[in-house]
């Protein structure tokens, strides 16, 4: 079958891979039928970690069961499901307590030498645990929106939630990638009064906006954080969601926190150490967020989908087969795209 | 009046100073009847920043109203009152809200050039909204345990809200000074079944078995890490509550935090960018925290100060008048006392 292989930085090629199979009583084979590329994909394509290639990429999809392993109960062949992009078992303390991605047999896919999912096929660990069946079939037109569930919906989701958002709240949102294009989603979802985005691309902003943004900061650093206080009183906003995961945009999330506000990261640290502890700690403002449990989440945010009352999918404005894929990472790379969706 | 005044690390004097006076109409002037020295009285103790001395000491007292300016409405000549360590006005979005240091007129007594506590007299801006009358009288045997309302058990306690303690958790309290002790007592008030120090003084954690530690760890760093972890099953504690305000403390307080946990740091930040940035953000763990509210938890506290119910004002282990003070630091310094109490 046909996989995306990363060999270095920039050199992303699709390659002749062995068929997935079952390996395990546990596993099911899909059919991958979506896929896309990620922003964090472009942390090694623009730096692939020494020793880490060749790296199959790929971490969300929706695809149909093509075949289970003797323990898998739920599902069966031909169920069209969504694939989150870290694998459960879906019984443990953390699976049971909704943080799925601390579950004590977590796996992250397309991570550390595990198939990826920007291929024809894909073996996922502990299926009953990790697929969630939808209610439609492989081509339905909600298909965009139901795949951004396997990842930048639900990790939108999840910095809105860290960051305590609800009723009344005043958000910014740092970033206006696709997971910052979630974020507002999400944020709107959850009651905020003003959502203001800090962006540059005004394609991306104009979609924030449809979605429900409020307010365009346009600046970087300083002049970010003077536009996000004027908007504010001075005071900054309530909630913060931090969707780059650099430092600097992460020390600007804590200088637009209101005093007593929540930072809510979910862009993959590129830094060792949190930058401005002594204004996070003089504003007592909380930081948190990580890898969200996005399997926990499509129980909340699916009957939105269904009923189309938000619209994830449109973050997706690019589409191709496997072998556009390399030039769908350098489209991205280059910001000429938001997302690129695969149709294998 | 008499006053302590810091000129070198390591010189703290008490010396002659100016009355205490009303300066502005919502001023009021306190005589001092109790107060202490604090362990971040000993960060300057160790290195004074450059250009800080004189330094007037002391942020924590108990005193009688001694006089009250024009605007002042709740207090009179002679109410016994508790000083916490921020002056706030109590009307401010902030105040309304229950984070009185980030009042909009916030004023950290005892430091950058305001009077000290540490004295005979002090001069307090913003009284109604910074004062809080006492119902007993200036020498009640319960004294002690008052005073900690002006910093060390709401302080404790802010760190166990921040790190989210509640019924069934399990708490681990970095740090045996006299806040981790309160946090101690304040995790246990708030449910906690079980309840780890992180201490390598025996006589404190004696008092923390006390106050409800039921488990304590005598390592630092990686030894610590590995103790908490053997006393939880291997995955760490809900609530950590970072005491110390050193890199090394902050380090361990989310290592051993459990996934989805949350640590609450109340030490002074000894660092300007907090460590384990990847550790907290792989685990899903919260940081938040800073200088307490503490004016806002009196009126949650007092009721158990005043009925018995916990005992904040044992971890004053030595006692000294004024003149007592320099030697007093020494002790605390030294780690020979856990916390002194002046009654000036």
């Amino acid at each position: 079958m046909k996989a995306t292989v990363m060999h270095r930085a920039g050199d992303v090629r699709i390659e002749d891979v062995p068929d997935a199979a079952i390996v395990e009583p546990t596993d099911a084979v899909i059919r991958i039928t979506r896929s896309c590329i990620c922003g964090s994909d472009l942390w090694p394509y623009k730096s692939l970690p020494e020793g880490a290639a060749p790296w199959r990429m790929g971490h969300e999809a929706v695809g149909v069961v093509e075949d289970v392993g003797g323990d898998v109960r739920t599902l069966r062949k031909g169920d069209v499901v969504v694939m989150p992009f870290a694998s459960s078992d879906g019984t443990c303390r953390f699976c049971r307590e909704g943080l799925h991605t601390a579950c004590e047999h977590v796996g992250f896919i397309g991570y550390a030498g595990s198939d990826g999912a920007q291929a024809e096929a894909i073996r996922i660990p502990h299926a009953d645990g990790t697929l969630y069946p939808l209610p439609v079939g492989e081509d339905d037109a909600l298909m965009p929106s139901l795949l951004t569930l396997a990842d930048v919906m639900g990790t939108g989701h999840h910095a809105a939630k860290v960051a305590r958002v609800g009723p009344g709240s005043t958000v910014a949102v740092v970033g206006d990638g696709a997971v910052g294009l979630c974020g507002v989603i999400a944020a709107k979802r959850l009651g905020a009064e003003r959502i203001i985005i800090l962006g540059r691309h005004t394609d991306r902003t104009a979609l924030a906006r449809e979605f429900g943004a409020t307010d365009v900061v346009a600046g970087r650093g300083e002049e970010a954080t003077e536009g996000v206080r004027a908007l504010t009183g001075g005071v900054g906003a309530h909630a913060v969601l931090e969707c780059v995961g650099l430092a600097q945009a992460m020390e600007t999330a804590i200088e637009i926190a209101r005093p007593g506000g929540a930072v809510g990261i979910v862009g993959m640290p590129q830094f060792d150490a949190t930058p401005a502890a002594h204004t996070a700690f003089i504003k007592n403002i909380t930081v948190g967020g990580g890898p969200a449990p996005v399997r926990a989440y499509i129980e909340e945010l699916l009957p939105d989908v269904l009923e189309g009352r938000i619209e994830p999918g449109r973050v997706f404005d690019r589409e191709t087969d496997l072998a556009g894929v390399p030039d769908g990472y350098r489209a991205m790379d280059a910001r000429d795209a938001i997302k690129v969706m695969i149709r294998p």
